[in-house]
């Protein structure tokens, strides 16, 4: 099919799990192509059944091999899973994977498995937006879990993993992870600790000291969710009852009407900001013309600052009309 | 000195090398306070001799042990050095030095080198933003290079490093890094290769590999400067003179007025850029009022799509009245 299908019409072949379909759509929302927005809109409206779990941790964590094991799990459970992979160390590449790891090329060839891998560069119109936009497309097409995996690094990634409803943090032995998961501020928002790699003999530290710096504060109020610390081994497969176990609990606290509530508005609030800052910042690069290079050869040459350049570029075009 | 200094006031501080004034107004830098405004003005102004040497590459490429020996390297000469970490996983925390390497301990206690360690989380008003204007006041504080080391993961992060005036990409051997950096789009930006960590018998294939992958192409116009592929050990203190003379030598282009016009520019333009767009969303954060919480239930509850509310929250707070 090399003809150009409009994307309002790809709508009821994504609903109907076509995968070609899902695939050109996910496309064009990563491009922020203008003719998917109506198309996007309804997909939205129609969104809102699967369980979009959020994975991170910092590189070297582990990441995608719990990712790979845990949708393997699943799908000996019958359950079909989507991946989507905003991390360009992730082995998956396109919708192929890069690598040998067996696992994975058993996952790549299952047709109850979609991955996509995200680039951070190119995309359109903001990471946030696409991510989101492409999670929502996948849970139309009838995948019952999104996992949406991010490197806990840099504050796009951390809130894309936070915009899910339920938020898996990795940490593994070794790494240091424990300080540099502190100081990327990732630990303080999951809903479910993982120590992977838990087939090594140092990660009993890991866990130790993951269970002492999550003793819970005083300060803070009665919640109906104490988020459990699980070591797991992509090695011995052990763990991943357990984990799935403790996804499937979260679950019924994000989708409940009362207790899931706070968290559905995070997300929609989140949602909205992002999608406007896009869009602000998508007509000032449309305003952008030719005012723009005489105000860069004085930055340049430092004869004006910064800021009262900026300032002077976001006056509106015809501001010389005022100082007549 | 507990009272309040005005920001105007530590110009004169910085500019004669005090330290705890360059301290104070960079931490004002980074929370954005508007008080500093006219001071960073001022100090954009001045500043333009330090020579800033962007540092990157993917997490585990040794970057922050290659700028450690660098520094040191740099001291036995006689040159002060600044560095700016912009990278959650780095040894430095503050003003301290995480972990326990003696060249790291020395460095710290070293009065002609200067360590800054950002946090990618809650710098106000953009990290690129921020960490620009800490180079400028390193800069005015008469650092004569002041080292920019990011991670190489994440838009902002390798935007940051670019808009320096020499940028150094670091693959290692053992990571896969060659496919890491080529999907993270980082080794096209370098001025400088190094493989780190040539102490290593496979730091051969990643030399071969990056020699292989920077073949010159034809599309290319003719260009004063081929970046040279430098391999260094921390461990055996090898290739680093080399190093330093090819930054010496790429300052020489950077500086020139002719062959470093495009590069300044590009730097202005980013930097005129970045600027405009955190004012713009400073902007549009203190103009979102109680209109977005309606918005916000809207969206939670899939009523409406995220397009059309965040174009309804950008229209102007008057915007009402046109319905009448």
């Amino acid at each position: 099919m090399s003809h150009y299908v409009p994307s309002r019409d790809l709508i009821a072949r994504v609903a109907a799990g076509e995968t070609a379909a899902t695939a050109r759509l996910i496309t064009r929302a990563e491009k922020g192509l203008p003719e998917a927005r109506d198309a996007l809109a309804e997909i939205y409206k129609r969104a809102g059944r699967a369980h979009v779990v959020g994975i991170t941790g910092v590189p070297g964590s582990g990441k995608s091999t719990l990712v790979a094991v845990l949708a393997g799990k699943l799908r000996t459970r019958g359950v079909k899973v989507a991946i989507v992979a905003i991390d360009p160390s992730s082995p998956y590449s396109g919708g192929a994977i890069l690598g040998d790891r067996v696992r994975m090329t058993e996952l790549a060839t299952d047709p109850g498995v979609y991955i996509r891998s995200m680039a951070t560069h190119g995309v359109v119109g903001g990471m946030a937006r696409a991510a989101l936009d492409v999670v929502d497309i996948l849970d139309v097409a009838g995948f019952p879990i999104v996992i949406l995996e991010t490197v806990g690094v840099g504050q796009d990634e951390v809130d894309i993993a936070r915009a899910s409803h339920t938020t898996i943090v990795v940490s593994a032995p070794g790494l240091g992870d424990y300080i540099q998961a502190i100081k990327a501020g990732i630990l303080e928002i999951a809903d479910i600790h993982v120590v992977s790699k838990c087939d090594r003999s140092d990660a009993n530290f890991t866990l130790r000291d993951l269970k002492a710096s999550l003793m819970p504060s005083p300060a803070s109020g009665p919640s109906p969710w104490i988020p459990p610390i699980i070591g797991t081994s992509a090695v011995k497969h052990e763990g991943f009852d357990e984990l799935i176990e403790a996804i499937d609990r979260h679950r019924a606290v994000a989708f409940d009407p009362d207790a899931g509530n706070d968290r559905r508005r995070h997300i929609a609030g989140f949602r909205l900001l992002k999608t406007a800052e896009n869009l602000l910042l998508d007509r000032f690069a449309a305003s952008v013309d030719n005012r723009a290079a005489p105000l860069i050869a004085l930055l340049a040459r430092r004869e004006a600052d910064p800021y009262s350049l900026a300032t002077e570029l976001l006056e509106p075009t015809n501001a010389e009309d005022k100082s007549r």
